[in-house]
């Protein structure tokens, strides 16, 4: 036996107790003739001490032990002189007994604490020891917990959990997928899926009723910053369910997450918004709803005062930014710096200053009285000593852009605390989407997403106007302005299936060739059905008050797509591309 | 809503209750001027009736219904005239007040039932509509139930279940592995993995304690019967633990297993037993314990009697099966032929009948007397009416071919009940294993398998008999003749790594770039560890009393690792190929 307890669990009851405790050395130091060691498991940290009486022999092992040593030792749970309250074991300490080194260690690139000197690409490389570090280990036990919490509240509501496969077949469209040779199928080819969508429609033909499973999916895409070429999904699919079943159901696995995860209580009906509510007051499709600071539409209040620059904008709109009213000049030519840029893209910025005297101070003074700028101020909600700020153009990019404004505010203002947490349905998204460029429509979702039924009659229409105002019956899980998840309800019947493909202009041939093994199984009685797919890695940062997914994956790749650590992708031996009858053609070959 | 209650759960109890249900018509028959529907779902099946005096629009509805349509009904909960005590819902019938055609469906192509009238390739190729076969939906159930159960029970104890990459480097030995090739790194491939073992061992050096994952793994080898391209490891690694940690954790495991998923008690102490026993008295080294016919050594009872086959054998052996004495000529004839096929490999048989009358009858009655051959009896323990089986030849082969001959006289004597369970732990096995051929010493388990700290000395000895004789701290779980797991204590001190690498004739510089990596990272103080995998298809199937992994699994493969519903693998797009840098130099491209 290596040990009688972890490092976590000894505490002043034990007073007394001979115990074996195994871990690493965190730190030791020596004082007088005293040696106290700080001994490191999964479970927390235990305080050694080699008496000033101890044997020679003993003392000098104990100063001999270097960071990162494995060692057991045996001794007694003693109450210690000088308490420290930050640790569960803060009241006792062991008196040392005797010391058995399990295993030396060199010393370590970088240190091992809860904040460490090592830079990025150093701890990358040597993820294994970046991993013993507290935060990293947090997380980890966090994406546990969560993935217990998950399977726990699913099986208690009837889903099963169902392994789909990983050797799937490259689709039509398959840009993106990794594809893998097969040795025994010469020149041909598997695909590694970017969801098992498919194969969760076919168990719900199948009847299966209510699937989940969490999984790993993969994309060969660019990566932006914090994508993975590998990322697990939370993903499930029900049958006989409307929009609101779904809704329910995933409500109380979030609120069971939240509750048992980290302790947070979420209120019993998470917010719906519909996606154009969501535009309009702010800017987005996924809101951050911890703070207010809506947008206001102000186009009509601001058009016919001889600023043409309004006059000429198909929308007006601003926020109140609180307090902000003694911005300084640079301040605002910094902001002005900052929308102006690629990444927001907005021509200009219009402010009007609700200074505390009453007065209101403006760069639109010119066009506007005192008492219309009090006007205009007031319908966006701004109070005295509050900072309005203003953006005009086309309607949708301009609240996007409004949206990324508030946003920034939000952080400015210290109002996105990571640890609180603002969960909120969107709803009623477009179903379609009109692309000027190709004079066609897209699916805003996928060409399986079904139209609300209280929208079929324009879903039918030949109008474009009709179509457009087409709502899907999807919806998005977003919480403090992240989407974490997604989903839909299905369309079931051929007719409908092939009124929509017919809108989006696929032909019969098209849609043979491209969704004709799905469209064949759906002959066979498909049920009514829906779903939706969570991003796991993103749930667990987000539960974790992280933006970076980074450290909520055990072994993540770089934004090239590689793991330094094991240096991977990397070239293969000739005899092995020869068994898969491939030639490279790449210049580094 | 689509329905109040599923087709599984009313009962009695819910007489006179309004109800709504959806599922598949299973069957549909008219009697007289009334029609009955079994209407199906996941939860079961119950039975919907359509009165004589029903509107006469309803009634036709209910005549049109075919196989697999997707109806949702309206109606009353009634008690049955002729209750059905075979099903669940057996007393009660719904009294249908009106039917909803949620979705046609086509002839199915096979019948749906408990047995299909289907082949085994077309339901292959309709495997959506083969999963909604109860024998299927059991088996899928019986999976899921399982993979709760393990993880509950691992996360009482305290594991984390951690995902590692599916995105990893080819090994230099990794002829069985897929490779990805990456778009982002052109010429560059990632491996897909055969198993987690390096990255659990990388997590044990950060200190992660107590992992494991249920985890998809990848072999693009040749598949023998029941083996997939994909399979599912229930994967496990633990920090500070000697051998018998590791077993009684995974002993308690496998009672909640079988306990809570099929209501099976098993001892509480799974036996244990030497791989040398295993050998010696089972002639496996995963033997089925549901029966005894254990075989008996008789070398030096049947040697020096004149029988030259005997004289010149290393080993002699054999087994009593019970009740066997009344084998006719035809059938010892049979048995012959069958120790002969390649596939047992025997040079011939030897039976002795232990006649009901006393007397004795053998092959070999001219080179032993009655009382030879009854001593020979006695000691393989064969009573009056056995027939006792006698194979000889070198030990361990002869061992081996007596131990597939006692399996299969188990299964002729139908002594093996797939719902009878013998769980056992197969230990010390022999560290290394001899090669005549290459005259070098290979690992049975792998390089990091430590040996058994009492056979230490032997393991630095330089004299063959003595590495011959160390035994490994591995082990493997057995159930009734299938190896379901197995694992190590792993080797974690840099010397004794080094040692075994002698010992395998492994050069430093060939270990470093054969294992530098992992090497390096054990420099940083690896803690002594050890851990086990269980093949979690194979669990499902035996556990629910099955032969072959199939069925448990949602969408298998085919013996040429196809996925016959898909059409997978498949030629890929020029284009994909130009961006991955390949080029197929396959003939069939």
């Amino acid at each position: 036996m290596y040990r009688t307890n972890t490092c976590g669990e000894l505490r002043l009851t034990d007073k007394g107790k001979k115990v074996i405790l195994a871990g690493w050395v965190q730190k030791s130091r020596k004082l007088g003739a005293m040696t106290f060691i700080d001994l490191r498991d999964r479970y927390g940290i235990t305080q050694l001490v080699v008496k000033a009486d101890a044997e020679k022999e003993l003392s000098e092992l104990a100063e001999s032990l270097g960071r990162e040593f494995v060692i057991q030792v045996k001794g007694e749970v003693l109450e210690r002189e000088s308490k420290n309250p930050k640790i569960p074991t803060g009241e006792i300490e062991i008196g040392v007994e005797s010391i058995n080194i399990l295993n030396k260690s060199v010393t370590p690139p970088f240190t091992i604490e809860e904040n460490s000197d090592g830079g990025e690409d150093l701890r990358a490389k040597y993820r294994y020891l970046d991993l013993r570090r507290p935060p990293l280990q947090r997380a980890l036990a966090l994406r546990h917990r969560l993935a217990q919490e998950i399977r726990s509240y699913l099986d208690a509501q009837g889903f099963m959990e169902i392994e789909t496969p990983y050797l799937i077949k490259s689709t039509p469209e398959g840009a993106r997928d990794f594809v893998v040779p097969s040795r025994m199928n010469p020149g041909q080819f598997y695909a590694l899926p970017q969801s098992p969508q498919t194969f969760k429609q076919l168990l719900m033909v199948a009847g299966y009723d209510r699937y989940f499973q969490i999984v790993r999916c993969f994309r060969d895409e660019d990566l932006r910053a914090d994508r993975q070429p590998e990322f697990t999904q939370i993903d499930c699919e029900m049958s006989f369910v409307e929009q609101e079943d779904v809704l329910n159901t995933f409500e109380g696995m979030m609120r069971q997450m939240f509750k048992n995860a980290i302790g947070v209580e979420i209120a019993e009906r998470i917010p719906r918004m519909s996606w154009y509510d969501a535009m309009d007051f702010y800017g987005s499709d996924k809101p951050d709803i911890r703070f207010d600071m809506k947008l206001h539409e102000i186009t009509s209040l601001v058009q016919g005062h001889g600023f043409s620059v309004f006059d000429s904008s198909e929308y007006v709109g601003g926020i109140a930014v609180k307090g902000c009213a003694d911005y300084t000049r640079k301040q605002l030519d910094e902001l002005t710096e900052w929308v102006k840029r690629p990444q927001v893209g907005a021509k200009g910025l219009i402010y009007i200053k609700c200074n505390a005297d009453g007065s209101y101070k403006s760069s639109i003074d010119k066009f506007y009285s005192p008492e219309e700028l009090a006007q205009v101020a007031g319908s966006v909600g701004a109070e005295s000593g509050d900072l309005v700020l203003i953006l005009c153009g086309a309607k949708r990019k301009t609240q996007t852009q409004l949206g990324v404004l508030r946003i920034e505010m939000g952080n400015r203002l210290g109002l996105r605390n990571p640890h609180e947490f603002a969960p909120l349905w969107v709803v009623d998204f477009p179903l379609l989407e009109w692309s000027e460029e190709d004079q066609r429509f897209y699916a805003m979702h996928h060409p399986f997403t079904a139209p609300k039924p209280e929208h079929e009659q324009w879903f039918y229409s030949d109008k474009k106007e009709d179509l457009e105002r087409v709502c899907a019956n999807a919806y998005d899980f977003v919480l403090n302005g992240t989407e974490l998840g997604g989903g839909s309800i299905r369309i079931h019947n051929a007719d409908m299936q092939r009124r929509m493909f017919d809108v989006l202009g696929i032909s019969k041939e098209d849609a043979e060739y491209k969704f004709g093994f799905i469209i064949n199984a759906f002959k066979f009685g498909a049920p009514p059905h829906g779903g939706l797919a969570f991003g796991f890695d993103r749930v667990c940062a987000l539960f974790g008050g992280q933006e970076s997914i980074r450290d909520y994956i055990a072994f993540p790749k770089n934004n090239q797509g590689r793991d330094v650590m094991i240096d991977s992708p990397s070239l293969i031996d000739q005899s092995q591309m020869d068994e898969l009858c491939l030639q490279s053609t790449a210049e580094n070959k």
